[in-house]
């Protein structure tokens, strides 16, 4: 991005700059930083729409940066999405995280999914057999999300529902299935691991949130 | 269970017998053989459900088994949850793949919430504020199952969205962003070893449902 706009920086100047590429939290950081060095507004954002749905309402675009700025180009950026068009926060490392984080949602639930076609498939379920079934799951489980959600911003994790030693027993029965039916196990073993530490750490009677800490923690 | 069934096997005989412990697919097809021999028709059912929710409309519990065994005992079985209980197939291995599979789904959905939570939380972003883009993004996820899933069972992987080349330079992301941040990499580390492989096998150009000849193979 900087090779394309060094060379007009001058002229970029006492104007509001969106960037709606891609790039890390740290990287948007400091282009807003080298932004504010030559004069320019900077807001940071990111697409999460296919190509296609740019313009329609299938479109989500998040933005980072000063309020001020949304607001004067509001309209402006609404083009692109009229009603997904989200403002985030003055940080402007925001819009990049919360691509992330969604993606990695994303993902989970689609891994999560392949996993159990994969199971089934042993059985030759059909995926679209399936489907149904995992739709309702994956709509239980978006129920948690807000209930787990109170409980990291609390960090306290009381066992309304299933403790984290009940998750470990079915998690290392979901590796053992994986592991006899011959289908991938790398995901069950993310899964138990990352439960073991947290039962280890002294969860073990408390809500899946408190995996929380395992995420929080670097890799060894 | 033997242990408790045994002694008491041979007046089991000419009767229906329903077991709703968990147990593997394996283990749940060995025994419907065990209670052939004794002349017991034999049904496996597991509970996703909490024990509070036993009895309301929460519950779901899954057969597996012979039909008519199923159909003559369903107003007992309904009993312990109305809407929730489901007949799936005569192979009674089915209803043990089936909850490994929804909690598969439950334990993605929920680790990949909380890899965004942990990731946000490094901008002092709460979880409660997360939530509701988390949900958004879980339902949004939700509807691809279904189209994913028809993909699947034609062995056909047309990417109508995202092509795996363009999710692996994603998960690359995720992957620097988590380390930058000191997050957690686990899960990221595998939903990129995943998608490598699955692009090195010919499908950087296919849809992400093509990811399923991955999960489908025992773990190197």
């Amino acid at each position: 991005m900087h090779e394309l706009l060094d060379p007009v920086g001058s002229s970029l100047a006492g104007r509001t700059l969106v960037n709606l590429t891609t790039a890390g939290s740290t990287q948007a950081r400091e282009t807003a930083g080298w932004a504010a060095k030559i004069g320019t507004v900077y807001l940071d954002g990111v697409i999460l729409a296919l190509p296609e749905a740019i313009g329609t309402a299938d479109a989500m675009l998040l933005y980072s940066g000063p309020k001020p700025a949304f607001d004067e180009h509001q309209a402006t950026l609404r083009a692109l999405g009229e009603a997904g068009t989200v403002y985030l926060d003055e940080d402007h490392g925001l819009s990049a995280l919360y691509d992330m984080s969604v993606l990695s949602i994303m993902w989970g639930v689609l891994n999560g999914f392949l996993q159990g076609a994969a199971l089934l498939g042993t059985a030759n379920v059909k995926a679209t057999t399936f489907a149904p079934l995992a739709s309702t799951a994956i709509n239980v489980a978006a129920g948690y999300v807000s209930t787990y959600a109170r409980q990291i911003d609390e960090g306290r994790y009381p066992a309304a529902d299933a403790t984290v030693a009940t998750h470990l027993g079915g998690m290392e029965h979901l590796l053992q299935e994986s592991q006899a039916l011959g289908v991938n196990t790398e995901l069950p073993n993310v899964f138990l691991e990352l439960a073991r530490r947290t039962a280890a750490d002294g969860h073990a009677d408390n809500s899946y949130a408190a995996m929380i800490g395992q995420f929080r923690k670097p890799s060894a």
